[in-house]
């Protein structure tokens, strides 16, 4: 089966979907409504009916959905079904945290290669991983590495893209608060994890 | 004025933008067009004019968006005018990430005071902020401070969430991979650093 038009906020989405099956469904359960699955996501039931829409909607009137077949379906449709081989580029604080975090292999994301421009650094193990010298990168096509997760001080992110690029990865994950800029073929996503926090005031009561 | 119907999605697409028009602001860009803004964000023209419109839709055809009183409207919308002192709880290698990212004032949120239950920890300046002992949470209150950022292991989430409810914070930030409850009135984001990079592969094209 083919999904080839469900809009960008739809894909944005689906992630979130699937944390919360996954914990639904770690949790023992084995159906919920759509109403109480909007209720546990804070999202709203009529977007998640449409969301699901888009791919044929699963749920069976009066029984809803079933968690763990949803979790599947959506794990299929974002292609996460298959293990993903990532490198990291940067292994200091938030490269250490994002090393040790375990949500990654929850999604098939196996980060394999660490890098580093700090000899200090080289050839130390972290989370089980061997940081390697950064002029070792052009080595990534070869070993089928095809995601890059950029956690390099803002003055390096747009050369450590470019490096990524022309060690032949598919995408790229940037925690580095800044814009970087890469081939139209090449999906970047830029992380800044201020930005949620941005959301908060506005929720706050005015005290 | 009142902004009190703005949907959820239109809130979380709001940062977005600002983080895009400050990074045109730095840049020295004065205007831009909405369809050029879009562009620039990889985002929808018809998206970001729906968006605009909840407050009164900012741009003057022909010209298009003025880049810094664009940014200080959504600021001002966003309460972000204001600075806001924020705690956070667990300095390991993400929580110092956190107290080093230059991202968090530039939002206005001032990070404070930091907390650790690891005695090799207490006492130390980690990006200029001491780190206290847990048990010392209950000052928040008295120190006005309204938002907590959660980096402590996912065991330890639900404990730390409760914790800062009761020493009254308005709202928290989880950066632990897990789901946690609260009150009704404060207001929780979770933050899975791994779920945007659950994104890319969809995007990626079959090798």
């Amino acid at each position: 089966m083919r999904y080839s038009k469900i809009p960008d906020e739809t894909v944005r989405r689906l992630p979130i979907y699937l944390q919360g099956l996954l914990f639904l469904s770690e949790q023992g359960r084995q159906s919920i409504s759509s109403r109480d699955l909007a209720d546990f996501l804070g999202a709203n039931p009529w977007q998640i009916r449409k969301d699901f829409s888009y791919f044929g909607g699963f749920g069976t009137r009066g029984v809803g959905y079933k968690v763990e077949e949803l979790a599947k379906q959506i794990k299929r449709i974002l292609k996460l079904n298959v293990v993903h081989k990532t490198a990291l580029v940067g292994v200091g604080n938030l490269g250490s945290a994002v090393l040790a975090y375990p949500g990654f292999r929850i999604y098939g994301f196996d980060i394999v290669a660490a890098f580093d421009t700090d000899s200090k650094k080289i050839g130390r193990k972290i989370s089980n991983i061997t940081v390697e010298d950064i002029s070792n990168l052009w080595t990534l096509k070869r070993r089928k590495i095809n995601i890059g997760i950029i956690a390099v001080p803002r003055d390096a992110a747009q050369e450590t893209a470019n490096a990524l690029v022309k060690a032949g990865v598919k995408s790229v994950l940037n925690f580095s608060p800044c814009h970087i800029t890469a081939p139209r073929k090449v999906k970047v996503i830029t992380i800044d994890i201020a930005m949620d926090l941005a959301r908060l005031p506005y929720y706050m009561p005015v005290s």
